[in-house]
């Protein structure tokens, strides 16, 4: 049991942790801490939070348990300044979509002062973003990455697994390059090309897209994602997410080829191959 | 109100036209014709079709309406058929997602019989096929195109718009090109990308495809549709579907350079743009 929960962020995943937390009486108190105090008032007015402040040094001071839930990039600013107000004992966790990033921010913290962090990112959220899609089931079923690396403190890996588990998530461990490599593959680049989607159909023609069907409208449902979250999130992972643009080039070129040539064989085989990895994931 | 319906093609689409127009008392009579008499028996047993045959020629030859449901590249051959054997009265229309091959295959035909002959898209289906998933309200409140040219009769293209809008269906008329040009846009090509984006991820780490969430498969939902029908669309439509591919790599390029060179400023006004296009789809 978590004696006090400090949540940085009340959005999406931030108040989303806050009232699975509060519903499962995983902490016996939750603060909240936001950069706009009447952003966090209604998470206080429906009882999800017991206290709420834009004063971060005081919000987290007493935690034993920190969650911080912001763009990547931001994320590497609040460890800094948590790490100087939190409390000896605490453990410290995140909920950013890139790892590798927040994780090297955080080792380079423990140089000078060993806290018990890793890192975690929730498979989990929606093209919406803020504290009013909170949902206190998001993670009900959702897969959520740890990333611990060979200088992470057992005793963080334990509780964060053992917080989320509470949450009704499936943990998955992986190292935070493996992480980063994995999510530009299946997330972040799905992302950037459902944006270029978005982009190329209104390039050849604006009025395609009231055309548009479902299959259309699936695919590019994420193009509709927070543009400062993204931003972050392909800055911060853009190693990654090139690598795996240049496979989807590839993958693509292959594709195109069997068209350009006609060859019905070769392309019908390619789509068979594919559509039984697609179905493999249902 | 049609006296006799003949539906060429008794699968996902051609069994939904079927049960829609039964349960719309919208033709007297529903005939199914098809290569495989156990794959139709299903559709009489349940009383969608009166009569189910494999013999094309005595399957259209009473029919005054004739709706062709069959992969792209195999209605430019069915046409052929039902040109020799259809009522001189009869209205032919088909459900093929590409346009101008289909149109161009009719239109040489009429050179040497005039048959009133029109080119419908209904923007509906799934990445499922056969009768079994077909349904009474696949229509309802979808979008047919409807792609006449000046050679093509009015009295069809009034047949098939009153047929579509009876099944619940909203229909938009498009010349064939600019019809095929905007569906590998809003279509074919997203169908394509999805492709890639699944044997890429793959490409990148097999193991990654497990970590899969919502948006992932939200993004190659229809990688996992039927290979036959996707080549012949691809083939048929290849000339647009290349337009498409070279704005959507535009795109793509546009965004990757501003992340290479870390532009946020410029990533998020693209991105903004972008998710106000995709919203707008609502």
């Amino acid at each position: 049991m978590i004696r006090e929960l400090a949540v940085v962020g009340v959005g999406l995943l931030g108040g989303s942790v806050a009232k699975a937390a509060r519903a499962g009486a995983l902490a016996r108190r939750i603060v909240g801490i936001g950069r706009d105090a009447a952003r966090l008032q209604p998470a206080v007015d429906d009882g999800t939070l017991d206290a709420a402040t834009t004063d971060l040094d005081a919000g987290v001071r007493q935690a034993d348990f920190v969650l911080l839930s912001a763009p990547v990039l931001a994320i590497e600013g609040l460890l800094e300044r948590v790490w100087r107000a939190a409390a000896d004992g605490a453990v410290i966790t995140d909920v950013g979509s890139t790892k590798g990033n927040v994780v090297r921010a955080a080792e380079r913290l423990a140089a000078s002062r060993p806290l018990a962090f890793v890192g975690s990112h929730p498979l989990a959220g929606s093209e919406q973003s803020g504290y009013r899609v909170a949902r206190v089931d998001l993670f009900r079923g959702a897969t959520v990455v740890v990333t611990p690396t060979d200088r992470t403190e057992l005793r963080a890996v334990k509780a964060a697994t053992e917080f989320w588990e509470a949450l009704g998530a499936r943990v998955s461990t992986l190292d935070p390059e493996t992480h980063d490599r994995s999510v530009a593959a299946i997330s972040h680049l799905p992302h950037l090309i459902a944006c270029a989607l978005v982009d190329g159909a209104a390039r050849v023609d604006p009025a395609a897209l009231e055309l548009a069907a479902r299959g259309f409208k699936d695919t590019t449902r994420i193009a509709a994602g927070d543009p400062d979250m993204w931003t972050e999130i392909f800055l911060a992972n853009r190693t990654a997410l090139s690598a795996s643009v240049d496979a989807f080039g590839k993958a693509l070129a292959d594709l195109q080829r069997a068209i350009a040539v006609g060859d019905a064989a070769t392309l019908r085989a390619v789509l068979a191959r594919i559509k039984a990895l697609r179905e493999g994931l249902r």
